[in-house]
């Protein structure tokens, strides 16, 4: 039986703490009690056992009873950069993404985006992304990036890094032809465009960037499944 | 622009008529009028361009111009013998995998299974997977079969066929090491268990059949976030 998970970003053997949203998880949704054993991760690969001693509302205290050292991310991490679907669609891509193991999301600004993507976006995919950690065992809590102008995202690849233009044109490349490439490198970061797909200019703009349109399906995929599939694909070397 | 699609089931050149849901689809949803061009599809790989010629309550004429001859489904066929998730976590399993290229689902009953998936839940299934094939561009209409025993079904495999056991144990194989021998396959049967996972009964039936245990992803999946990326990593070999 898997113990019930929540996140603490600063794990130390002792006393402890739980507040907001993992405090209210703890005692009003799974109604947990002193006593109850529990796992807790800090969202950067460290993972603690614990015990719950007291219970109010709204404060959780746990004593914290043995930290395991956090591991690197593993590698490549796909940094998905998405212009938002529109409502229930997002939280699909961030719940699904998340298990699948994406790295980071950077919500998109593009010329044809319904969804704009400020900051209540920004909190409610993060909201998503560590319930999806808790869920799946994950202890590496991926970053959710400030919405931003696509054009000056395209501009961001790191040195090493790998960019893949997700291009629904029969001629992009299927995945089979970019996976293993990717596999090597250490960033990948994936652009998705809105439903309208991207303008003309943004596409060519992207491709002078330095990024590979990329296939990821004999189908025209919906913005969230595309980022699903993308993940899929190029978190799926794993050894 | 892409044209609105519809399912029609025997395509010929001349007068057609949509009817059901399709037709409810095109005058109410989308209200289509006299003139509209719309595209077909007859779930069988079949495509036809056409024209709206007379819309009345329920039915939709229409004028069916060009018939392109329909290809045989892409193999690998991808199976994904699925024991239901609950609620919405269905719809996003049917939806996605449609658009990534599922060629059937088998709904299973196991031991563990809080979702029986009786005839209500085939109908709402077939409906989704039409639903996503009209959106996504793709002219082959999944099967939808009716729910089974899990045991059943192990003992279903075809000569040549490749069977996988989605299995989150951590010696089960990823990936990189099963993707390319199911490449080569006609159909793979890809076993996906309930949220409490299979029994350990279950779990050795399957491998006495045949089937083999693979990792999907280093975190623990959701049962349709399985059936997702193993959809897409079998179908992201395509040239």
């Amino acid at each position: 039986m898997r113990l019930p998970r929540f996140h603490l970003p600063t794990l130390r053997e002792g006393d402890g703490e739980l507040t907001g949203d993992e405090a209210h998880h703890a005692a009003s949704v799974l109604r947990l009690r002193i006593g109850a054993r529990i796992e807790l991760f800090d969202g950067r690969g460290g993972r603690a056992a614990a015990t719950i001693s007291h219970v109010r509302r709204g404060h959780v205290a746990v004593t914290i009873e043995g930290v395991a050292p956090s591991g690197p991310q593993p590698t490549p991490h796909v940094i998905l950069a998405v212009a938002p679907p529109k409502g229930p669609r997002q939280q699909v891509l961030v719940e699904k993404c998340t298990e699948l193991g994406a790295a980071a999301f950077q919500p998109l600004r593009t010329e044809r985006s319904v969804v704009k993507g400020g900051d209540a976006l920004q909190q409610h995919w993060q909201r998503w992304a560590l319930e999806a950690c808790r869920q799946c065992g994950r202890d590496h809590l991926p970053e959710v990036r400030a919405g931003a102008e696509c054009a000056a995202v395209f501009d961001e690849r790191r040195a090493g890094g790998f960019m893949l233009l997700a291009d629904p044109s029969p001629d992009a490349a299927p995945p089979s032809a970019w996976v293993k490439d990717a596999f090597g490198a250490v960033e990948v970061l994936v652009l998705v465009g809105p439903e309208g797909g991207w303008t003309h200019e943004e596409r060519e703009a992207a491709i002078r960037a330095g990024a590979a349109p990329a296939s990821l399906s004999r189908q025209v995929l919906r913005v969230e499944t595309a980022a699903i599939a993308a993940t899929a694909l190029l978190t799926g070397g794993f050894a």
